[in-house]
């Protein structure tokens, strides 16, 4: 079978670098924007490396991945590619790099490509994530990645990379480990900015910071990032919706918004990745940015009621925008 | 001039209606969808009524008004149109029916058509209209109405009103009168409900109910109330801000609200006043429906956090959209 032949061919041509990447793994669940930016540049590296593709499966199982990116172009003309994880073979870590809204499919997908010491990092927006990964895995055993990325999929296994592409791993129950670390310097090697944190749950509420007031008012507001920081009223709604999330972390203080707003400030125009989903009629991904903090707040006892509006107008926006798909 | 011509001719037709309507003369301020239906109505009554117009002046001062109605169609081709108020008579009740982002012409616009014993109705949508209109014609003066009407202004001088129609008034400063009776029974004799109310400013607040989350909320969302009240979150959220209006107002209770949703359950599908504002790209009565109210709940050490929110992206929009005028 010519897939059987890629996939070999694919393998022999980097077993040079099988030592020098220590033989681990990679399974890609979701070779999108983020999925295929970071299993190519891990590919490129040398690793070994597997991706669960879905409408784009034929065409890159022929074609491969391309790479635009502002540190350089690149392209891998074949890959191993996957339309099913019971086709891939177990993996050292597996990346979930599925967009939140596909949550749901993991009980499926994750099992055929784990064994006992598999590493499955939730690389994805929002709260909530590492702990349905842990109802399927075992929490010693998960892991978030924080992606800081800009980039878009063009076409069919074509990936534009934009801006950034920074990456934040903490574990899920523990903290930093050999293991994560050992992850780390992989993405390293591929030349991406890696770093292991030792509180992940305080890293996903301070990235919420961002994500929050940003994404969805970009969508509600069909504005970019830079609209918004003009407009002195936006400007003010951004900062009273960074200061209702800050009593869930004790880490996001005063200094910590105001040098949020600084950095965004001096950000390029930016689309987010929501308002992206809202215009291309894909699901938002309300539940995770929005929903699931939102009820963690008020579980302890916080009215949150700026993010509560923007939550409920998002819920409202995105059900009128996917029933025309 | 053909201009003192045709406002002599129509003085004289109306000589017989003279008595009929006790010689109260009224003056409209803004011949809009608003003005324009309840103008022409006091007129069709008998009432001798003078129009102050804008872009329409040349239209209607040859042409007339037309009403379209779901009380029945009616015209009259000769009305008392004016482009300045200078060339109006001082006249006994001056009804204020320009949009509230007009009030800073108000301090022009008054003086020339009131006289010591003139009742000024601010006849418009929101919060802080009639002490804008004390602070130029003295409190005693000024009375408020307000207008639970669906009309549209569909070309210079063609009014189209679909639905409802009715008005409450009340003093500024005082309770109910006999100079504010004998305006609501014109207004009855115009075929238009009309009653007289003790409380202006709790009557304000509870109208400001319906407008700060149905008329926000179509603008920003893009929807219409049946659209807002079908979505399960749109209408919880339209439920809180309500609840948020609530402490305002001892009058505004649970059993208020609920019949007050009751109520936008059973209307037609609709566009807010709002909405129709913003889609024509003019500016939106931002200040006067929410800002104003927001403020006046903030300076009674209330929070309003969802109002505040939806100011601020009203605001953003109202900016966006204006420009490009």
């Amino acid at each position: 079978m010519q897939f059987q032949f890629l996939r070999l061919s694919a393998r022999s041509s980097f077993i040079l670098c099988y030592d020098l990447a220590m033989n681990r793994t990679y399974a890609i669940l979701g070779t999108g924007a983020l999925g295929g930016f970071y299993g190519a540049r891990l590919q490129r590296a040398g690793l070994e490396v597997h991706f669960l593709l879905n409408s784009d499966y034929d065409h890159v199982r022929q074609h491969g991945l391309i790479c635009e990116s502002i540190d350089g172009d690149f392209s891998l003309p074949r890959v191993n590619a996957y339309r099913n994880t019971r086709d891939m073979p177990r993996c050292d870590v597996v990346c979930i790099t599925l967009k939140t809204t596909q949550n749901h499919l993991l009980p499926t997908l994750l099992p055929p490509v784990v064994k006992d010491d598999t590493l499955v990092i939730a690389m994805q927006n929002g709260l909530g994530n590492e702990d349905e990964v842990a109802a399927i895995v075992g929490a010693d055993r998960v892991a978030g990645g924080l992606c800081f990325l800009c980039s878009n999929k063009t076409a069919p296994g074509h990936i534009c990379h934009l801006d950034y592409g920074y990456v934040r791993f903490g574990n899920h129950n523990n903290g930093v480990t050999d293991r994560l670390r050992a992850v780390a310097a992989d993405f390293q090697r591929a030349d991406i900015t890696a770093e292991c944190v030792e509180d992940l749950r305080a890293a996903r509420w301070r990235k919420l910071v961002w994500n929050i007031p940003y994404n969805g008012l970009s969508v509600i507001l069909r504005a970019t990032t830079a609209q918004l920081m003009r407009d002195p009223h936006t400007r003010a709604l951004v900062e009273s919706l960074m200061r209702e999330i800050a009593p869930c972390e004790p880490t996001i203080t005063d200094e910590f918004i105001q040098k949020m707003l600084r950095d965004t400030d001096k950000m390029k125009p930016y689309k987010t990745s929501m308002r992206l989903d809202y215009e291309a009629h894909r699901p938002m991904e309300i539940e995770y940015i929005y929903g699931n903090p939102m009820r963690a707040a008020q579980q302890q006892g916080m009215t949150v009621p700026r993010i509560e509006a923007l939550y409920r107008q998002l819920k409202f926006l995105d059900a009128a925008n996917t029933i025309r798909r």
